[in-house]
């Protein structure tokens, strides 16, 4: 003990970093360990999650090959009340989980309100909030009826859908059309050419794609993604390889089947003109793969992570159908001239489903672009994807990143390890207006917040006594 | 002195590797130095080079900004004979520094071979080698009438050639379109199915694309090279985003003014099926910056290394149009089934302009994908482009690298500096049979040699006495 304090101060910190700085800073030798405390779980259920660990792993195993194996293909278009489940003609799905009318965000309500404008349900925004608020429209999330949404997620029931099969499994995903960057409905906005723009995609869009895809028989999207990770896309904040590789599939039988060239054309540009298309379906493949790892006794398997603006809802396989919910965080962004962070709803949109089939933040390594929405460098990019190795259960065969030797993505969120660790899942994201019908304002990156997780494990816990 | 010998024995190596590792194996220490030999350049001349680097330096700062500032637009598809300077009926061009019919090797004998039954000057292989070698046929570097080819790089007087314009300096730029993968003319193969294959090219893609540019006014290939270098390209081996890029950008032109909607189809399947549509067109931007940056007084910038299958040849702006050549090496390669080094063509074409303009194997790090070519690593990727840094005069302000936190690709080879350091370009490549007739045996990297470089340092140090 004498020596201990004869010798010269050497000390090694855990925890606040703050406290390793001002050694440092006072002159003296200190180390930090990359070390977080856990997240909050009862010491009972703690025990209980270790005491399970074999039987947890194997059946996240057997969850997460379902995913690895699964097949998405784009196999048609049609309208979202013929085909989604669980869909009437009063029915509006969105983001994320349940939330009611009151508590839902200003871009959620904004989407909402012009979803009911297309639908020829309200004729000015006044009449739309009144319908909304009157009970006579009932709202559920789009996961649970196989569909998925980006930003408010809006589905309404003469909305065209992507229809999607995994052919391992034979079940299907959907999910809307991109509508392209701006002042757009998903982000909120509702205004005339909001409405305008999602009547052509009806109109000539829809047809038009709805007989290319046809005539092809099917698309394959895994395919397309694995490449777009080789072409720089992460496939949530970029899409730029994947809708190039989307377009140059579809355009032949574009041309072939469209009756009149000009509208051919139109289409072309349309596509051509938002380097996002490609998102929606990237989006409805990852659904479409993580669908089927549901409902696995024991597997602590993240299934969703969803957020509908107001809360942030994750669905593990062992766990069913079940959500658990928590605030949402507001995104790290680099916002758009004139706006702040001040302006910024909480985060928002299904399409964290990326990240929990291994894409989007999960890949950012792949899209080291993507890091300068928040200034990082090409080795931020490397660090926050092995960062998701840590809590992830499995390494993609098919989906693979250049840069680190094409090693897979890391694939299949554990709740168990983002508790044991304290690493929460990193989630690429755009931002919207907290106000309804103004729409996009950043892009970003967000970390989930870690409430979810923690209620998700002690549910877990409970049913594996 | 006593000193030194009573010490344990610790080595610093400089030169051959070999002794090194000897040493390391007999249980000794022992560093290697990176340092490899200067070239054979004659003492006079070096010390010529020497006393002279700060005029080569600012003629080099001059000549590298023309290549910088270059904007190469396509802006039209024309019949070769009818654009491009100095080209007559009995004219047929080709890759590389000039080389007589007896000197030619096998592939470019099988190219031309294909162009005169094309061209409907002979009927069958034997009459079109009785021409080619009677003199009745006109032959000519690409390089030398402001154009580009690949591989074999034959142009004849009816093949559809791309136009480009540098905006920056008013000159022209021009280059065959890509005929896709396989059994092609530019790797040497004549059969009917290749000559049916130029000749739809001809009679419908060139139309097609023809109408379309004329719609467009122009294609901004600067802009489109740029994407690509964010998206797995280097514009050389690999080129699957640049014609994605491209083919959005002239689809939907395509699209409008083809009378026949089967016919524009067609065209897309073509360029869809062929990832490397693009290659023609970076060679021809290449070509576009570099050219105008020839000529200026004492600059030791390379503005051509091109090949012709049997000779390396370079050209410097300070000796203007001057060839110095050298034995073209057999590439490292990663060969088709069935096919080994044995049969490999040295090394052929004009492709290696991409390198010139600092794209290529330059540009290497932000394409990973091709170093499988060599089983080489990412870290290859980034060590292969770090090198190149060493013999460039600049970095390019458009071109970037998102590996390298978007650092410039390096741009504008100084020859001093390669004959100084002992660092040759280094070459992303295909390869050809050394037969011709057959095609292409496999991809591949290549250094470039060092004679050229000896001779054309020697030239610039006798001008600048």
């Amino acid at each position: 003990m004498k020596d201990l304090f004869d010798k010269e101060l050497k000390v090694v910190n855990l925890g606040l970093e703050a406290f390793q700085q001002a050694l440092v800073q006072s002159g003296f030798q200190a180390v930090q360990v990359d070390w977080r405390p856990p997240l909050v779980v009862s010491a009972k259920n703690r025990e209980i999650l270790v005491r399970n660990r074999e039987s947890i792993g194997m059946a996240n195993k057997k969850a997460v090959d379902i995913v690895l194996n699964g097949k998405p293909f784009l196999v048609g278009i049609e309208k979202a009340v013929d085909v989604l489940p669980g869909m009437k003609r009063d029915s509006i799905f969105h983001a994320g989980p349940p939330v009611k009318w009151e508590n839902m965000c200003g871009p959620m309500k904004g989407a909402i309100i012009g979803a009911l404008i297309y639908e020829t349900k309200a004729k000015t925004p006044e009449e739309a909030e009144r319908l909304a608020s009157s009970g006579g429209i009932s709202f559920s999330p789009c996961h649970e009826h196989s569909a998925v949404g980006p930003m408010a997620g809006i589905i309404s029931p003469s909305m065209p859908v992507f229809v999607l099969k995994n052919e391992e499994n034979g079940n299907h995903a959907y999910a809307t059309m991109n509508e392209g960057l701006g002042s757009v409905l998903r982000y909120g906005a509702y205004g005339p050419d909001v409405i305008e723009r999602l009547e052509w995609m009806a109109e000539a869009l829809y047809p038009a794609l709805k007989k290319a895809v046809a005539k092809l028989g099917k698309v394959d999207l895994k395919n397309i993604i694995a490449q777009a990770l080789n072409m720089g896309d992460e496939v949530h904040n970029r899409n730029r390889a994947a809708t190039s590789l989307f377009y140059r599939a579809v355009a032949p039988s574009i041309v072939r089947t469209c009756p009149q060239p000009e509208r051919a054309a139109e289409v072309l540009d349309f596509i051509n003109s938002n380097d996002h298309f490609f998102l929606n379906l990237s989006m409805a493949a990852s659904k479409a793969v993580l669908d089927p790892a549901s409902g696995i006794k024991s597997s602590s398997l993240v299934t969703v992570m969803a957020r509908n603006g107001t809360e942030f809802g994750v669905r593990l396989s062992g766990t069913g159908d079940a959500w658990f919910t928590g605030p949402a965080p507001v995104p790290d962004a680099l916002f758009f001239p004139g706006f702040t962070k001040e302006d910024a709803n909480p985060d928002i949109g299904d399409s964290s489903i990326t990240e929990t089939g291994g894409l989007g933040g999960f890949a950012i390594a792949a899209s080291p672009a993507i890091v300068q929405f928040v200034g990082g460098s090409a080795k931020d990019a490397l660090d926050y994807t092995l960062q998701m190795y840590e809590i992830s259960v499995a390494e993609n065969d098919v989906y693979r990143i250049p840069s680190l030797d094409f090693r897979g993505t890391p694939t299949g969120i554990d709740c168990v390890k983002v508790v044991e660790k304290g690493i929460l899942p990193f989630i690429d994201t755009g931002v919207a207006h907290k106000k309804p019908g103004i729409g996009q304002v950043g892009a970003g990156v967000v970390s989930a917040p870690a409430q979810p997780f923690e209620k998700a494990a002690e549910a877990l816990s409970a049913k594996l006594k």
